[in-house]
């Protein structure tokens, strides 16, 4: 059943998005030590884990254009199976639902729009954010009790989580990093979906210290096709993140990640449960 | 079988949003001419309509918290079914799926996240736009060929769609305006989804002429509880939309609603197809 897109590379990334085709659109994968977060498995990597699932499909039309992950509970250190299924295709738009499930638990569900693309009208209102060049910047060292976090490199213009130096309230949330996969590894939908999850909870920010948080649903919108993200190869891309509203045990924040010329090649928002 | 929540309010949007209940977690429902789109419905309703097959399942939890809904293809005048599914229940949080199927099609496709919210820090980092009260804004008047836009008294701060005025592209596509539903309705969960989706395409203002356009994927995070939407009755809500890039066929576009006392009560985001 293996196919050259579905054999295993030699990236992390690309090892702990790695799935095993099995009967009827279903995936065994695995959790991956380099991808831990502090319970359970960086979201990034599952959102990741969801989008490959699609992409090594073989009823798959098109690129990602949406997908929302929903995080239902914990995911469990080891085999989870990924399950697929084609809601709807349309001549240039085809919908799906994923879910990961361990046992009889699921971990996380998702939907997704893959599209076939055209030469349209085009323009960005968007704000590509002030930055110093990458390679100006010193790469943030990575947390011990964040595994993940020494998966990427990442250099932070403004908003770097730093509790141990100063623990007053900050004004806003506002993060702005170039980040890349560490080690370099070619830019596509797998890497961009994982980094669309990169930025820490915008409370870790607004109140630089530990508090309980995590994702509960992600949603990304992808504006780069594959090509795009083909030229940008194991350049960093620029990530700028900030939080809208903080109350009731529950933040939303939202993202743009952006190339170093100035291309918007992804849009995402996500609403994540704090405690405090 | 059908229970005082499900029975039929008066209001236009609770006649078009009203369900059957079925067997198994399934309602029957059917489209309304109050809130016909140019093809097919309004998307808001069908996002509320699906909304509200959670909202009167006798197994809900808690309130909304987050909503995705995938706009799978067209939706035919006449009846359709909705079926929903817990896919997890956890201590403080609920995951849903749920479809609209008409026959053996999909036409839509939902993922939510339902929770019971506790007392916590809060503070809010959006901007509450600039606008004049809407007491002294005179209503905008119904476009004729989109029928929900006479379900509303919208009035627009800045923004409005008005294509046989001027068809030069303008510098952004930002829209800010007050809205209710008219007849006036106590704002509740399903109202609030709704209003969500009133914004035009954003290509719409951006160059104000008429192209084919329909939102692909809608999300939807409440910040407000019931007790919050209560107590704003019958009150017009501020919604301000901009887009973020628009390029190869698609467009993402982010909005937030305020309360007149400046409570954040929903932020929303989509991505919409358009031809040009």
């Amino acid at each position: 059943m293996t196919t050259p897109e579905t054999s295993r590379g030699q990236h992390p990334l690309d090892m702990a998005t790695f799935l095993e085709p099995l009967e009827g659109g279903r995936y065994r994968g695995h959790t991956s030590a380099a991808y831990a977060n502090m319970v359970g498995p960086f979201g990034g990597i599952i959102a990741a884990t969801l989008m490959n699932a699609i992409r090594i499909h073989p009823e798959r039309l098109g690129e990602p254009l949406a997908l929302t992950v929903n995080f239902a509970g914990p995911v469990s250190d080891g085999e989870f199976i990924v399950s697929t299924k084609v809601l709807r295709t349309n001549r240039t738009t085809q919908h799906w639902t994923v879910e990961l499930t361990q046992g009889d638990q699921v971990g996380a569900s998702a939907t997704a729009v893959f599209a076939t693309r055209r030469d349209t009208w085009s323009a960005t209102e968007a704000c590509f954010p002030a930055a110093a060049p990458a390679t100006g910047l010193e790469r943030a060292t990575p947390i011990e009790r964040v595994k993940w976090t020494a998966a990427y490199d990442m250099r932070f213009v403004r908003g770097q989580f730093s509790p141990a130096e100063d623990d007053n309230d900050q004004r806003d949330s506002v993060t702005t990093l170039w980040i890349r996969d560490e080690p370099p590894r070619p830019l596509d939908f797998i890497s961009l979906t994982a980094i669309c999850d990169a930025f820490f909870p915008r409370i870790f920010i607004r109140r630089p210290r530990w508090v309980p948080a995590s994702t509960v649903s992600l949603t990304i919108y992808f504006h780069a096709d594959a090509d795009r993200l083909k030229l940008l190869d194991q350049r960093a891309v620029l990530g700028t993140a900030r939080a809208l509203h903080f109350g009731n045990g529950y933040f939303d924040q939202a993202a743009e990640i952006w190339s170093d010329d100035q291309a918007l090649l992804a849009s995402t928002h996500q609403v994540v449960y704090f405690k405090e």
